[in-house]
């Protein structure tokens, strides 16, 4: 295990709310690595709804695979379950694969009496080694014995690999005079997929809202949180987002995405997985910086997005960072690239509150030595206004640094 | 300057021909850089044909908008010359960037008696400084006294900027019995721009070519030459080719595509653009490896580019070279990001010779040991056949490595 980011939250795992209706455990399976938690199952109440945004890899992992074929098939009756292990991602193993799924899945669900088309199943590990099943198979029982509301923490604790530090989020928000819970916990470095593969969220709600509300709701929070990082534009074979609603609180459901209460909602779970977001790229391998880019002044949105994951993608911009150099033509650069209309002559660049470079050349006010003395922090904001439009968009991403290399370069050797 | 590149050809710069037509100088005109050949400026025989292709940056420097208009306007009557400073991009200099070009433009045109919009100029060094214009006007007599068909090596070496060598290529070929010369140079490290504007190619032939028929030729060897290689997927402000055939050659003008000696002088000129483009990668900042990368079985030529580059732009993959580790499961996942059509099960991976990956998962004869041996050599070759149709294309990168980090986390601070 590395030393923990620098860039990890002080305090260590937050206190995160029970939600009632879902309960977790997690035990020491062996699926590859020794000593330490390597599966979790999380026991979700009949009535829930749950929703998901996967990978869009085009080598995406069997198990993604099982879950998007259940939410297409829809919930079965009965309680559903989320089954994780980590060390082995199950990707790009031929016939295995699919058959390793339906045997913990199937497993699973048997312990549970439910359904195994409502067990969602995700691995992250090593790319292209058989699923070892039965070394999870083998712990159902404990599993089941060790299910409590409370073991939220260990459940983080069980899907980490390259992960420096257990990650959740939560929030609280008022529904008609309802309180509502959310919790979310997260693995990954980014889009980062060492051997590893990568991203895997899963967020809880008690709140009771209508299965294609709550996927609505997810599919459009995911575009700016989990869709708006980058760690190094690497993009796993298993990212899987998965949020439960378990509709335990005392409300009538929402089932209508204009209802005044979805946008409250959505509001406080967008809040939950940009934590959880920034979580991950806090915990990028190598990562020594956190580093927002906003972009303002595009044709759309899109493109600002397009622009702004150009800069944050580019290997020349993430150096200048780790070397803490206010290097402004980098950015030049990547705008230049990414293909998307800019004005030249009325480029504006920022960092933090300091005008660097303003109608197409530095600014006339600019000091090297603010730009210098700027990027001594940890957490650096970038703003780009093409002078085009009025489409903007926020990213975040880490800096580059010789960590990365070391991680990467001497991963399996 | 660095240490030469391990992947420097041996034996220094290559003797190249005599370009009848063509005559270079080079001096030390400390644009930025002292005691050292910085400008270069090639005269051009009256009659030649010009052509060439650019960066399609939106932030494009303004030497590259000169040279773009000046093929648009077509050729003027008289000589032509190319003008070339090191160490200052002149890009993204506001209104100072056009006013740099044509008072150096012109003050070549009037040392040489042309047209100023022959002069094809280009500069690369860091963006967003003024171009210390004076400094290179100040040496148009010690130019024009210095101009001599045998000069190419020393222009060569006014070019570079981070290059650890200098580059040149040649090439003779039989058009029906008329022996034809090409000779040609560049600078860069690939698609890397440090605080330099990158790549700048100068080939010249003594051909007898229609200009449009030579525009053709390069636009097309360019897709499978320097827009097939790629070092950190940063492109350039400034890439500029420009290619001059002087026709001194004792032939009648080559004016058809359909000419049969067109193909011959294409495959010629197309070997040098290819050998040129491999030291360009070859002298890729911190590389230790060379890669060629072969995609197989795409659905379309286009399709198995994008596939290639992004496995040869992936810091995963890069970074795996660098650490000789045979994890093709990061060429599995950069397959899957790539976003082209890929039958995940008949996918197939080689390192050279070795079938590495079959049919969707592990090669049953693969040997981690052969792998792991194999990947100890300095130049690398890796074939995917994606099996879905008949579409290929072969790019060509260098890993990720600590150095690469050291050169731009550390070049201006």
């Amino acid at each position: 295990m590395s030393d923990i980011s620098p860039l990890a939250p002080k305090g260590g795992f937050p206190k995160l709310p029970v939600i009632e209706g879902v309960r977790f455990a997690a035990v020491e399976a062996g699926v590859k690595y020794a000593g330490r938690l390597d599966v979790m199952l999380a026991e979700i109440a009949e009535g829930s709804a749950v929703a998901g945004t996967f990978t869009r890899s085009k080598t995406r992992s069997a198990p993604v695979l099982w879950c998007q074929e259940n939410l297409a098939l829809g919930a079965q009756a009965g309680g559903s379950a989320i089954l994780v292990n980590s060390g082995n991602a199950n990707a790009f193993t031929g016939d295995n694969g699919m058959s390793g799924v339906e045997v913990t899945a199937t497993a699973a669900a048997k312990t549970l009496g439910i359904n195994p088309r409502n067990v969602f199943v995700a691995s992250t590990g090593v790319i292209g080694e058989p699923l070892p099943a039965s070394r999870i198979t083998d712990k159902m029982s404990e599993l089941r014995a060790g299910l409590s509301e409370g073991n939220i923490e260990q459940a983080a604790q069980a899907i980490m690999t390259t992960d420096t530090y257990a990650k959740g989020a939560s929030a609280s928000v008022d529904l008609d005079g309802v309180t509502v819970q959310i919790a979310g916990i997260a693995k990954g470095s980014g889009m980062i997929a060492p051997d590893m593969a990568t991203m895997l969220v899963f967020v809880f709600t008690d709140a009771k809202i209508n299965q294609s509300v709550l996927q609505q709701i997810v599919s459009g929070a995911t575009v700016t949180t989990f869709n708006s990082i980058t760690v190094d534009s690497d993009t796993s074979t298993s990212d899987s987002l998965v949020v439960t609603a378990t509709g335990k609180a005392a409300m009538e459901e929402i089932s209508s995405i204009t209802d005044p209460r979805a946008a409250a909602f959505t509001e406080a779970l967008h809040g939950v997985m940009l934590e959880l977001a920034h979580l991950v790229v806090r915990d990028g391998e190598g990562a020594t910086k956190f580093i927002e880019i906003t972009v303002n002044g595009a044709e759309s949105n899109a493109a600002a997005k397009t622009v702004g994951l150009a800069i944050a993608n580019s290997p020349l911009v993430k150096t200048a960072f780790a070397g803490e150099d206010p290097n402004w033509g980098r950015i030049v650069m990547a705008v230049g690239k990414a293909g998307e209309a800019a004005d030249r002559d009325r480029l504006s660049i920022s960092f933090g509150d300091i005008l660097v470079a303003d109608k197409g050349w530095v600014s006339p006010d600019y000091r090297e030595d603010d730009g210098v003395a700027y990027m001594k922090a940890q957490d650096l904001s970038v703003t780009v206004d093409l002078g085009v439009g009025e489409g903007s968009a926020t990213v975040w991403t880490c800096d580059l640094t010789h960590q990365y290399i070391t991680i990467n370069a001497d991963y399996r050797s």
